[in-house]
């Protein structure tokens, strides 16, 4: 019963395979293997984009902070979520790679930016000449950190916020798969149809490795972002190994099979807890990420009969009374079965 | 009738003087000029403070920024008021000179960070290992950016906050002299008799052509701070033009009673405006700055009159009602007369 | 005929196959792997060193700059040779990381700090105060850029002249397996014993598809290097992928038997150009790569015959002389085989 | 008998001057005061440059830092003389504020950059993609740390040189004004005409109290370099005084009259040593900076007679033989009077 998150699931078999079948010869290294072509030419076709920049990385993180770098400036102020990964769990990896710039949180229901503070904040910003950051850039997640989806015209939305002043827009695309699953739009629309410029297209937690995509939607700012990664320790040698992830993960549309059993078990799991008696959703529960209160006893019972989840926010504390409710976040995987869900909704109904 | 700020004004005659004799034959450079010792002792005396480090800078924010850089991590946030200096108005020269820490956001009246909110915030910091920014520092900023004061209690109770989480404390006392004097507090028990580690001790809003004090008083960190200073571009050669403010700043407390007449005006237009039908002020004023909302119409004559200050925040917009009530901020200086106070009031009541 | 690089190359069978027994179930996320907790144990054992402190990156590069700026600041010298990949190959990682350390170059034959110029450039270093970056650490690479292997008693004659200024002591050990297959020394012996402080611990080069370990050998600095990795992007969250790598490197020795077949490779494949009529080898051809000039003819003929290599410096120019003498680098991998390098040999002396 | 330093002589009496009539009433601050607009049109008549962004600071290393990190990225390469003041003096203030790009020494006499160096250095920059930092400026500094001048057509050398690469290239001018009174080249002749973009005009070395000018003459990066400027804490609030600073300083042409009167005493002082028997110029003492190598026992004679000064480099050692040669530097200043220099010669020949 492991729902502790999706980065502790393993990665697909077909995904093992490619890695596998990778490891023949001799190939050129740092981005130049011929995988790395036909991952460039999946993602402009799967996004619709034939003019993209599209680049490799090991990890969100760097996915996240080596884009942002290379459409921000050291004095920008980047708005994004008050609960965004960048914002709370990249120990300032953004500020690390723009050189300082400041990341002003906007708030809204479930980690989704609510428009009003977005415009609001970006129309208050004192902006007397060179005494504040500038207006820089706004950073949307999707799905965010508690599991809420934006439609594409969400999406649009924030992005014609931005547009108002002339601003860039990233998209934190860790679960994209997820979120393009839940909402049936394509790739395209969800993001440079709606605005977005640059997305970090995860791959990790939806069944890879270690790989992630970042799509430079307008390409003029690709020899920066390049720079920027080398000199970030980045661009991994043995790149075949990258794209080798990224090529299965893209053909036949895994990606979002994998999302979409994701999504179904997160439904699932929504479902079979807001049944129980004394527990309540936290949030949409839109794809694979659930947030719910229950009592103390509740997570007692799941916790002994072998769950793995964490509390919402912080860790498990000390004994309380049984009834104590207590928020946690449960993370269905690309692997999370049916039955798997049934076990943790038995053990919390019990 | 100039109340747009205290940086408007110019030098005191006596920090004229100090640098006219000053400019006397040679003298090493780099701060190794022997009225740099005078300073040293002086500010030690004054603080009541053997040990202390002390060094000068041109402005605030490098005094600013060059401490924190000193006390913090490139990984720490660094709790401050939302309407800070350092937040709000030094185009993330924290950010710059801290190698990208986060500034977060502490909330309260008049610009006081409310020790519940510091503290709850400072609780809250979700704290899993390396995934989050580390807590870093408190800064503090007396008198704040909204003309309050905190009382050596006040600071006590922010700095005992930060010192369950052993963090250092930082205050901003670009305006110490005026705080000091509202308070009639002594210049330790305001700063490190309540906690501060480091302080940036204002000299240019109060009478100097520009020359700010960092007092260390932990010393240990010098050193560093002396090369981030170097490394800024922030030691200034021809150093005794400094000292000379300095020493001029503190003779026979000068800078006390500069402050005495500049919150003395402050409390006269406070006052005053309080009077004024359709007028009310805007947090305390308990130091040199004034903040109240005047009907348009008030503004109107005031500017017509000859008067200089600014709409807060933002700037004066195109025409409205005459009713229209708008928010101003009003700084008086050290060189403020009791007639340009009632000059300005007589123009808004007119 | 692959010499190009030992990037290129693929990873060793056992390495995959590590890689598909990982894959199975869910485990804890970014490093939390059980597996990492057997890295750690076996690298303490292999460097008889059993308080050092163990990380996993995926990139050289990582490691390299991560590595530094855990034991410099932002104002240090680091001491290099003017051929080393930190100072050439890297974009100015180690200056990005560490918040602007200068690399200083020191020279010496076949990229080999000369212990001399070492010395000198140490005692030479004006030392006035905070006017220039401070004395910070030394690096050493070893096998060297120029295919050089410092023996274990002139890593510790290096060492011990950053002893007398108290710099402290990191190596480049990407490809260290080599260095030590072409020594004998120990792991001990070549690192911690001869005074290393902090180790790059290469295996991509070498049969991996992606992993470098950091060993600290003076844990005292484990914490930090702990945020500045995550902070800098390099934190995996299926971590458990870059252990078992790192496990079957170092199982029975793996990680020595191919260095040893990469060296022995490059032994046979510099003997053999020696013996060619106008060619001639550059430097000392210890490890794994030769660097030799031969006429403009004979690299025709290899290249002609399908062999993949580097002219060095720079790249293939235009047309000469077939008399003209070019120097070029030949990599061996951990797979290269004696017919490889004979049907090189055999293209150049045809 | 002051010869230690330019910075430690004080200030000519009309920037006293200057600075006690800019002491009247109130005045905009940051950089907003009339003064400065003054500033600004008399430097772009002065320099033939109608369209030059003007700003002022406090600090040299301010001015030069601050001008290459508007021109350059992170990643660039900073070509500059080995002995060059931002290579050796600023304590890394470039690397900090380019966000760690990479001083690459020339080399050539007199701290003047060889152009065949320059050149050979720039074509052999291996220059394979992302993996080296990117070539990025050209930096001169005229007046040479070794008192070399450039004529106007040596600058116009090396700025060709630097444009075969579309490089930009700085002038560090902390002694222009001396640059110019010994060759009798224009303002703009030996700056924008030659090829320079970015000027870093000293005038704390030449008789101001702390103030330096930088004129960007292609003003495309003006706005990057105010937000630099303030976020690096050098935009003075009360401006005003750096602005009559400069309009003394530019008024009449007093800088060149401060600095011939300096570089005549530089000269006096170099044939005066020349003809001492046993000491020897070392380089050409082109302006107001003489470094010779003297007898210890002449050494010992002026420093007996109060004469202030450095050997070079390092410092002053203990005793040895009568007869061993050491190497000083000597510098006059604008207010060096030539019994000054006869009085250090008669104690030299004694």
């Amino acid at each position: 019963m492991q729902f502790a998150s999706d980065n502790s699931s393993g990665a697909h078999p077909a995904v093992i395979d490619a890695i596998v079948r990778a490891n023949e010869g001799f190939t050129p290294s740092y981005g130049a293997d011929p995988a790395m072509d036909r991952v460039r030419e999946r993602i402009r076709d799967v996004f619709e984009a034939p003019d993209a920049a599209v680049y490799l990385v090991a990890t969100g993180t760097a996915a996240n902070a080596v884009s942002l770098s290379a459409v921000c400036s050291p004095w920008s102020a980047v708005y994004c979520h008050r609960h965004s990964h960048i914002m709370e769990d990249e120990c300032g990896a953004p500020e690390f790679y723009t050189g300082g710039a400041k990341l002003v949180p906007i708030y809204g229901e479930a980690a989704k930016m609510d428009p009003a503070c977005l415009s609001e904040t970006l129309r208050a910003a004192v902006h007397v000449g060179v005494h504040n950051v500038q207006r820089g850039a706004v950073s949307i997640t999707n799905v965010t950190e508690m599991g809420a989806v934006y439609g594409a015209d969400e999406v649009a939305g924030l992005c014609a916020i931005a547009r108002e002043w002339n601003l860039p827009c990233h998209m934190d695309g860790a679960r994209l798969a997820n979120a393009l699953a839940a909402t049936d739009s394509s790739p395209a629309e969800m993001t440079w149809k709606a605005g977005i410029d640059v997305l970090s297209l995860g791959g990790t937690k939806n069944g890879l490795i270690g790989a992630e995509a970042v799509v430079i939607f307008d390409p003029g700012k690709s020899w920066e972002f390049e720079l920027r990664r080398k000199r970030g320790g980045h661009l991994l040698s043995k790149h075949r190994y990258l794209s080798a992830q990224m090529l299965a993960y893209l053909e036949d549309g895994l990606w979002l099979r994998l999302a979409r059993t994701a999504n179904a078990a997160g439904a699932r799991l929504a479902r079979g807890i807001a049944a129980i008696e004394g527990a309540s959703l936290v949030g949409p529960a839109d794809a694979n990420m659930v947030f719910a209160v229950l009592p103390r006893s509740a997570h007692r019972r799941a916790l002994d009969a072998g769950a793995v989840y964490y509390p919402w926010p912080g860790a498990w504390r000390e004994d309380g009374p049984d009834d104590q409710p207590l928020c946690a976040r449960m993370v269905c995987s690309w692997c999370t079965s049916d039955a798997e869900v049934d076990r943790l909704l038995d053990a919390f109904g019990n």
